[in-house]
């Protein structure tokens, strides 16, 4: 399985900074194609989120069989300054491979791919999900690409997404859920005057306190089996008013939820708009992602054995961490997230291990293998 | 009277932006010398709250004699756009004298001093307490001069301070008091974060919240007999995180307390504090001045007769409004404020009635007499 590195090293050294286009599609096509793949890439969306190119790229098994779909993005987040070697430039120093994107996620994408040698085509369907716009807004990444595939009748049975889940070593954690996220904006008018004749102005900022006050009182749940409690965090305060001897006409606020399975957005968004509403004042929510869960179970534990035979360790079934394109993926069947070790992800000097590079790849045909029952 | 009609034009036709130095003064000079009075012009502070110009103007009056003080200021606050004629190109129309500063305060230290055309030498010691900054930080203004006044043994036994106090009708306001004025700056740090990680981080907003909301549900005071209640307002709050998926660092506000004579400045910025503190914040007090009253006595009855005698209304005692020099002043001797009509003060096309003038300047002549027991 050296492939795998060539593999990471071409795509590593197509610049991809989200939202994604054009070279990285091109070099993951001519390394996809040749293993019997037949290749769909689209570009959609304009500007401000978009245009961005998706890539369906599937090969059949028998007829009757079942379909395993990886999924992931070669978009990457962009590199910043003082890289010890170009960000762009697939660099090895000390048996790591150094360049944005090396285990978020182009290593993992080459990973899946040259496990494909190893999941003869007779052991049923496989396709790769692949967006160029993950790390963005994400409007016309992974969206466009469930609706191009139930346009097109493609239905995976089972699906696993290739971000970063390790923590300190190789396969020590995938994530079987994440929590969603609602971000809320959240205002209240007054009238501005002079602080000398306050009966004559209106101050906002008491109404927002309170709100503020009643919000982060709030206990949205205990947690479950399988998810940390709900937690609410005010991310920004802001009224503006530079004249010290000025009551403001208007104060904003901005919190931030991220929820387990109890929950919806819309739910929490209803909620929070009665409180704000309560003290005067309004509540603009906007949902970033539901939270999914693939409770443990044959998913999980044919994950967990392929993980266990390759890397001797029991990989932890987490739900934390941020949102991922598994949020969208969840609607169309049961989604686990297992990949890379994150310590570097977006970060400067982004790296990762060859080794764990063709372990990787060892365990994705092993889950490719398992997941298509062969 | 008409020479306080003259003395007002020529005082507007000096332009005097605050903090205010040279032409106006020269002005104000020519007008009061040739009346017997020995000016004293000085100038100090650097910026950027000087260099200011002050003026001490006496007459003195025989041996033993009262002293009566009248105090006020030359400079002015910016015009501004849109004035119907030149904002220091005195104009009449409609019975009005329109420029800046024709109420607050060139028109009222016009009549201060015609009206030492009716007092006469031997009724006792007059002087003028006039500064270039009472509209901006007031630094090096009548703090300089109340110095130089002590150095040089000048002691009013009464002040009265020519601001524009009349609200609908010339007379019908006096202030015996202002409230203090207190503004402090409160901060709250933590520790930056991922909202998907908030144990690694420590939100500083819920701590602010709930200081401000501990700060809001003071009760300071129930208000004297001659004060209303004294007021905090939150009239900032800054988080400046424009990230929705950071956790913040540090948190801030402001408040502003106008506060009555039950109080000091240095008390409310100590009990402040403390609260801060018990937060996990911090205080920063910056004291704009405290509170001055002048207990209804002689010397509020002695100017509302005078009041009463010339336009036949009784003068409302009030302690409303922002700060006055009378915040400095209050430290020489009893100070009481009365003035013109404030309706258009600081604001486009100031206007003075050219009646108010004499009326202003026969008042202020027998406040002279009475207060030196002429
Ligand atoms: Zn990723
Ligand atoms: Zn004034």
């Amino acid at each position: 399985m050296t492939e795998v590195f060539e593999f990471a090293k071409r795509l590593i050294a197509a610049p991809s900074v989200t939202p994604a286009r054009g070279a990285v599609f091109d070099a993951f096509e001519t390394i996809i194609a040749p293993l019997g793949f037949t290749v769909h890439r689209f570009v959609v969306g304009e500007a401000p989120d978009g245009p961005v190119e998706n890539c369906f790229a599937i090969r059949h098994g028998p007829a009757g069989s079942r379909h395993f779909a990886f999924a992931g993005h070669l978009d990457v987040v962009p590199p910043g300054e003082g890289w010890a070697s170009g960000a762009f430039e697939p660099e090895i120093r000390g048996g790591l491979l150094h360049g944005r994107g090396a285990v978020d996620m182009k290593g993992s994408i080459a990973a899946m791919v040259a496990a494909m040698t190893e999941v003869p085509q007779d052991a049923g369907t496989v396709s790769f999900i692949i967006t160029g716009d993950e790390e963005g807004p994400a409007v016309y990444g992974t969206r466009a690409l469930i609706d191009f595939m139930r346009e097109h009748g493609h239905q995976p049975d089972l699906c696993l997404v290739g971000e970063p889940t390790s923590v300190n070593r190789l396969g020590d954690m995938m994530k079987i859920g994440r929590r969603g996220s609602v971000n809320i904006w959240l205002s209240v008018d007054g009238t501005q005057g002079h602080v000398a004749y306050p009966h004559l102005a209106d101050n906002p900022i008491p109404r927002l306190v309170a709100m503020l006050a009643e919000l982060e009182a709030l206990v949205l749940d205990e947690g479950t089996d399988w998810f940390q409690p709900s937690n609410l965090e005010i991310t920004d305060i802001h009224v503006g008013n530079p004249a010290h001897n000025v009551i403001p006409g208007r104060a904003e606020a901005r919190i931030s939820i991220r929820f387990n399975d109890t929950h919806s957005g819309a739910e929490l968004a209803g909620m929070i708009t009665s409180i704000a509403r309560k003290h005067g004042g309004e509540a603009r929510p906007v949902i970033s992602g539901e939270p999914f869960l693939t409770p443990p179970g044959e998913f999980s534990a044919l994950v967990a054995q392929a993980v266990k035979a390759e890397t001797g360790i029991e990989p932890e079934a987490s739900t934390t961490g941020g949102t991922s394109d598994a949020r969208f993926l969840r609607a169309v069947c049961p989604v686990i997230e297992f990949g890379l070790v994150n310590a570097t992800m977006h970060k400067r000097d982004e790296a990762v291990a060859i080794a764990d590079l063709d372990t990787l790849s060892r365990i994705y045909a092993q889950i490719a293998r398992s997941a298509l029952g062969a």
